[in-house]
C-alpha cells in the first residue's frame, strides 16, 4: 500500500512541508508536470529548491518505455542522484512518475519489468498528486507502459508510491469530456471488480462504496461542484483499492489492445469497449449508457472500421495475453469462452 | 499506512511465507500471542524457526507502559535483536506487539512516548493478526496504553504495522459476548467519525462503509456465519481507517477515564458509555439500544456507583486530557460545552 496519504482540499499547499524530511544534501526534486498544466498557474505553485527541476510531462500518448528510460537516463546523466520524483497529472503522469523513480534505481530499460514482480530495487522517493480522478494510479501497483513488444505495466511491490495527495481541488477544471472518460474508468473498475471471480469482502467493500459514489456524481447529481470534485476523488482512490486486491476484466482487456494498436487513451478507450459489453456486464453496460446520456457525452463508434487482419491479430494477441484479467471475468475455463474468433467479432463491433 | 496488507480465509497459512523475507540471521521472530489462545489450535499453527519464541501476552488488564517496558527489555536481554515483533490476537495484544515493536528501537520507557509523535525511530518489523472484529487497531497509528499518569497511546508515524494479515476464519470462535463489544468499538468508531467536526470525504467513506457492513451483521442478519466473519473484520478494517482520518469521540474520550480507574475493557468500556450518549448521537444510540436487544446483551449499569470524589475527578482529569477527541465531536469551543460539571453527572450515569 501507498505509505503516507494526505487528503484534503487545498492540501497541495502542504507540498513543500511534505517534501521536506524526503531531501537528500544536492539531490533535487524531480517534478514530473502534465503538459495540460504548462504555463497555468498549478506549475507555479510546486515548491522548487536549489536545483529541482520541473519536467514537462508529454502526455499526448500513454507513456512509452522508451519514454520511460529516456527521462532516467537523462536525470542521472544531469545530476548523478536525484531525491524524489513527484508526479503531477493524470494517470498517465502518475504512471510516468512511477516508473521514473524505479529506473533511478534498476538497471537496463523498463521494458525489461514489464510483467508481474520483476522489478528487482525500490525506486527513490516518488509521490503522486492526481489532477484527474478515476484511473487509481494513484493507488496502483503498476504503471502502465507501452513496450516493443506490450502494454503492460511494471507490477510489483515496489511500483505504488510512498506519498499521495489528494487534493479535489486541483481537479476542478478538468475538461468535460476528459473528466467523464477518466471517472468511467473508475465505474468500469468497480463493475469489473465486483462482477469478478477473484472478488473478497475486502476487494468489494472498496468497489461497492466507489460505484456508489460514481453513481451520486454521474447519475444523481444534476451539477458538477465541490461535492462531485470530493467525491469522484474518492471513488478514484477506493476504485484503485478494489482492483488492487482483485483484478480489472473484459472491458481492460479488450482496450488495451486498442490503445497498443491505435494509441486509443485509456479512459475513452475503455467506455468505446465498455458500450459494447452488454452480455458481460448488463446492468453496468445499460447504467453506462444512461450516464453518457445524460451528461451528453459522445461514444466514438467504427474506430476499427477498415482495419487489416494483421492489425486485428494485433490487438487480439496483445488482449488474450492478459490472462489474469480475463480469469477474473470469465472464470479459470475463460480460454474456453473468449476464442480468438469471439473476440475478433467484439473488436469489429468497436 | 500499514505496508502490506493480506484479506482473505486461510490467509494465516501463508503467514511463514510472508516472514521469510523478513528475517535476519540469527535474530528470531517474536509471537505475541492473545492469552486466550494459550493451548489452542492456533498456537501449533505459528510457523517456527531457529530461535523464535511465543511469548503468551496476558491481557486481562489492556497494555500498560511497565508491561511493553519489560517485554522488551527482555527480549534485549535474551536476543540483543529480533527480526520482528507478531502480535497475534484481539485490540490489546495488537496494540501491545507495535508499543513492543518500537521499544526495541527507542531509548528510555513506553511512558515517555505517549502523546502525538514523541517516538524517535522506526521500530523492528511488526505484523497483527487480528483474531477479534472491531478495534481498528490493526491499522491505526497509535497503541492505547495505560502508563503512570495517563491512558494514551504512542501516536506516530512509526506505529503502524508493516504487515497486516486479515483472515476472517481466526475470529470464528470469538465468544458472543466478547465479539459484541468489540464489534460495537467499530460502531462506535463509524458514529463518532461520521458526526465529528473533523470528517471529509475520505473518512466519511470509510465511515459509511463500515457502518453499513456493522448493520449488516448486528441488525440485518439473523444468524452468525462465515458471511458476518468476513463483513466484520472489513468493517473494522474501513472503521480504523475513518477515525485514522478524523477522530474519534465523546464515547472514546468518557470510556478512557473508565478504563484508567477501573480497569474496564476498551470494547465494554465503549458500550457502557454509548449507552447513554443520546444528547450527542440520537440517531445511534437508538440503533445501538435495538442491536443490544436484538443480540442479547446485556450491557452493565451502576458501575460508578459509590465512588469517591477524588475518584470521579481522576476520571475527569483523563477524560478532559483527550483534547482531539472533544474538539472532534464538539468542535473548537468544546470546553464551554463540557464542563467538568456536565462530565461529573454523565460519569454517574454510567
Amino acid at each position: 500500500m501507498v505509505d503516507y496519504v494526505v487528503y484534503g482540499r487545498g492540501s497541495f499547499n502542504q507540498l513543500d512541508e511534505i517534501l521536506a524530511s524526503q531531501r537528500k544534501d544536492g539531490a533535487p526534486m524531480i517534478f514530473l508536470l502534465d503538459h495540460f498544466f504548462e504555463n497555468k498557474s498549478l506549475a507555479s505553485r510546486i515548491p522548487l529548491h536549489g536545483n529541482d527541476k520541473i519536467i514537462i510531462a508529454d502526455v499526448t500518448y500513454e507513456p512509452k518505455t522508451t519514454y520511460v528510460d529516456k527521462i532516467a537516463a537523462d536525470l542521472k546523466n544531469e545530476f548523478g542522484k536525484v531525491s524524489g520524483i513527484i508526479g503531477i497529472g493524470g494517470g498517465s503522469t502518475l504512471d510516468l512518475a512511477k516508473a521514473v523513480s524505479l529506473m533511478m534505481n534498476n538497471p537496463g530499460s523498463s521494458a525489461d519489468y514489464q510483467g508481474w514482480d520483476l522489478v528487482k530495487y525500490p525506486g527513490v522517493y516518488k509521490a503522486g498528486i492526481p489532477t484527474l480522478s478515476g484511473t487509481g494510479a494513484e493507488v496502483s501497483r503498476t504503471t502502465v507502459l507501452t513496450g516493443p513488444t506490450k502494454k503492460l505495466g511494471m507490477n510489483s511491490d515496489f511500483t505504488p508510491f510512498n506519498q499521495i495527495v489528494l487534493d479535489p481541488e486541483l481537479t476542478s477544471n478538468a475538461p468535460v469530456n476528459q473528466r467523464f472518460y477518466t471517472g468511467m474508468d473508475c465505474y468500469i473498475h468497480c463493475i469489473e471488480s465486483l462482477q469478478g471471480t477473484y472478488l473478497n469482502e475486502f476487494s468489494k467493500s472498496y468497489g461497492e462504496k466507489a460505484l456508489e459514489l460514481c453513481q451520486k456524481v454521474f447519475v444523481e447529481k444534476n451539477v458538477w461542484d465541490d461535492e462531485s470534485d470530493d467525491a469522484l476523488m474518492m471513488a478514484s482512490f477506493a476504485g484503485g483499492m478494489s482492483i488492487a486486491y482483485s483484478q480489472v476484466g473484459v472491458a481492460h482487456a479488450v482496450s488495451y489492445g486498442l490503445s497498443y494498436l491505435l494509441g486509443t487513451k485509456h479512459g475513452i478507450g475503455n467506455c468505446i469497449v465498455f458500450d459494447k459489453l452488454e452480455e458481460y456486464y448488463p446492468d453496468g453496460v445499460y447504467e453506462f449508457k444512461k450516464m453518457v446520456e445524460k451528461n451528453k457525452i459522445d461514444i466514438p463508434q467504427h474506430i476499427t472500421k477498415g482495419l487489416s487482419d494483421e492489425q486485428f491479430d494485433t490487438m487480439i494477441n496483445v488482449s488474450l495475453g492478459m490472462k489474469p484479467l480475463w480469469e477474473n471475468a470469465l472464470g479459470k475455463d475463460w480460454e474456453k469462452t473468449m476464442t480468438r474468433e469471439k473476440l475478433r467479432k467484439l473488436y469489429e463491433q468497436l
